[in-house]
């Protein structure tokens, strides 16, 4: 409940978060996946937000919760949103934050909004971190009528479908594809996310504007060799897979490092897997992201090559395929621009940054211009139990 | 059945171990695991064998078949042996070809027994491999007086006691420990093997005598970093923990390339080991051969402290646990001038190479001196159903 009337400030929206933390499936960090008791009761909370900053409060049939402005001018809107789902175990902050400064925000702008040339929505997500169901973006998709009628159909890990789950949840599915908005009736898509990364923390500031979500590559690599006796087959002459790999993944860190993409290799697996036997096979994931998606295809491209000769010089064969892609999102000038100059008008050095990772204006890109608002967490940690943004950043 | 009275060939030993790899529980290869109906219809096999080369047959209470020449005088006895036992789906060669051609070098002395100052002893193992109980060499360590009781109490996978199979397939457990055998009863050990490696390939060689069965030391070593989202952690300042033991990997290879050592990473897991989430934790498994204790010691030294460094380096941290140790077994000097000299007078050149592979040999050489005669196996394989070493070379 906001007692101030229009002004909420980042001490109220921490404890805001700090109470809806309390929606979570355990104890060890907020754990709050989508079509659950938690998913309820966190829109319930998000719901008394809306209303208390004067919006009309509905679900879409996409379990976006929507909190309007009236607008009976039927003026193009801006929307301003991100998730209220978790991961496992996560933290307080991660797209929660960004619903509450959203209705923070609509609070701020209550008396003027009808004199502006656009009404406000404030969208709460139900599902950006794609944890339970294996898809995600479901919200933003279904708005910019990209949903692939396949995700309704993916099940959960006790079988049960996402349709089936959202039905039981009180969504109308049978309207979840046609939703779609005309781009013409949005003026843009504003999203503020902690950052999940140390280069706000490195440069000193609260805040950033984003200036492109990265494209990702990712990438199955196996490197076949020959095994044999790890005490019988001297060192020359071997084709071990692991040693190979080796020497590639030291590679893609090091070519990372000089250049502007984020390059890891996150599994690995080897066989035969024992102790005393050669490893012949080793198979791993390259994940590539990039802010400019040429950067990343070349870098993938001379990566790859060289894998290819590391492997040649071990005697082993080297096969990658690429197993999804998902090209850069740059953010929109103006927005952006209107974005940096509302920092500077805060007295602070306004700086935009590339985001590493995807957030639901990746999706909501294809309605509308996008913009984000990154806001310092410390350490850079997200996915935990101690991320935390400060609330004098949030304000 | 060999109808030329006291020669037995090459050929004549191949058609032998033809037979016998029929005594195999799988069609892919020779599969014959100790006290099973394979290891009974193996040692049908043997024992008719040892009673062609004039041999009395018995089996002693580690389960190992001895065939015997006549010895009423007591003389100390000239042991030759190896296991009848092979891996799964392994090969025709491995173990039972040096029972084999102990049966015809016996036969080749029949006549001549009597007159020497030693008896000999043709050796059938059980189990050297170590594949159905989590233990090995029983056979060897009994007669060496080294057996641990504990080994009779170990479970196959089935939960059968080794002491509860060896009974049933009527070997006098109650006697088990009680077989060693003085040291002054026995002359030495000798054992024929395949080489399971490429040396004598590459030598162009059929045969060659064993310098020395290396010792071996196997670590379990933990990287241990520092986790984060795969997009948002810059390049510089990740504590990768893969990175880091990629370095190590490559570095083990290359320093044991210019060593007297073999070392081998045969198995590697990643934590937490999703394709966007930086590598916090690594486990490998590291293995290092050398047939002198001081150089495998020294190597482990020398790598783990590069190890350390290589890890401060990228902010990790290092450590490495030795999980086994088995020292390096020097073959007797007198005994393996024998076989050089014997090998010499085939009109070949003669070669002392060291094992890299463990065998009966290891345990042997607590109760007498051990020597061991390599013959040339195809491409240096072994443990699969394609090992393969001539009729000519086993000539």
């Amino acid at each position: 409940m906001n007692n101030q009337g229009l002004m909420t400030d980042g001490r109220e929206v921490a404890a805001w978060l700090e109470r809806i933390a309390e929606a979570s499936a355990t104890s060890d960090g907020v754990t709050r996946l989508p079509w659950t008791e938690e998913h309820r009761a966190a829109l319930a909370h998000i719901a008394s937000w809306m209303r208390d900053m004067g919006l009309e409060v509905s679900l879409d049939a996409a379990g976006t919760l929507i909190g309007a402005s009236p607008n009976p001018e039927g003026k193009p809107v801006l929307l301003i949103g991100s998730h209220q789902d978790s991961v496992p175990s996560g933290g307080r902050f991660d797209g929660i934050m960004g619903i509450a400064i959203g209705c923070a925000a609509a609070g701020a702008l209550r008396d003027r909004i009808a004199n502006l040339p656009f009404a406000l929505e404030v969208l709460a997500f139900a599902d950006e971190e794609g944890v339970r169901f294996p898809t995600a973006l479901i919200g933003p998709r279904a708005l910019a009528g990209r949903l692939d009628p396949a995700a309704l159909e993916m099940i959960d890990q006790k079988g049960e479908t996402m349709n089936s789950a959202m039905a039981a949840f009180g969504v109308d599915t049978d309207q979840t594809l046609q939703i779609a908005r005309r781009s013409q009736t949005v003026v843009g898509y504003l999203e503020a996310h902690i950052e999940q990364g140390p280069v706000l923390e490195d440069l000193d500031l609260p805040v950033a504007a984003v200036s492109a979500i990265c494209g990702i590559s990712r990438y199955e690599v196996i490197i076949t060799g020959v095994t044999g006796h790890a005490g019988t087959v001297p060192m020359t002459g071997r084709h071990d897979a692991l040693v190979a790999a080796s020497r590639i993944i030291s590679h893609v860190s090091e070519a990372a490092s000089s250049s502007d993409v984020r390059a890891t290799v996150g599994t690995i697996s080897v066989k035969p897997g024992a102790v005393n036997a050669i490893p012949a096979e080793i198979r791993f994931s390259l994940e590539i992201r990039a802010a400019i998606d040429d950067t990343r295809q070349k870098f993938e491209d001379t990566i790859l090559n060289r894998g290819r000769d590391l492997c040649n010089a071990h005697g082993c064969d080297f096969t990658a395929r690429r197993t999804y892609v998902q090209f850069a999102t740059t953010c929109d000038p103006k927005l952006t621009e209107a974005l940096l100059a509302a920092i500077r008008e805060c007295g602070l050095t306004a700086e935009a940054i590339p985001s590493g990772a995807t957030h639901d204006a990746s999706a909501m890109a294809d309605l509308s211009p996008v913009s984000m608002l990154f806001v310092r967490c410390r350490g850079g940690v997200s996915h935990r139990p101690d991320e935390y943004a400060s609330a004098k950043d949030m304000d």
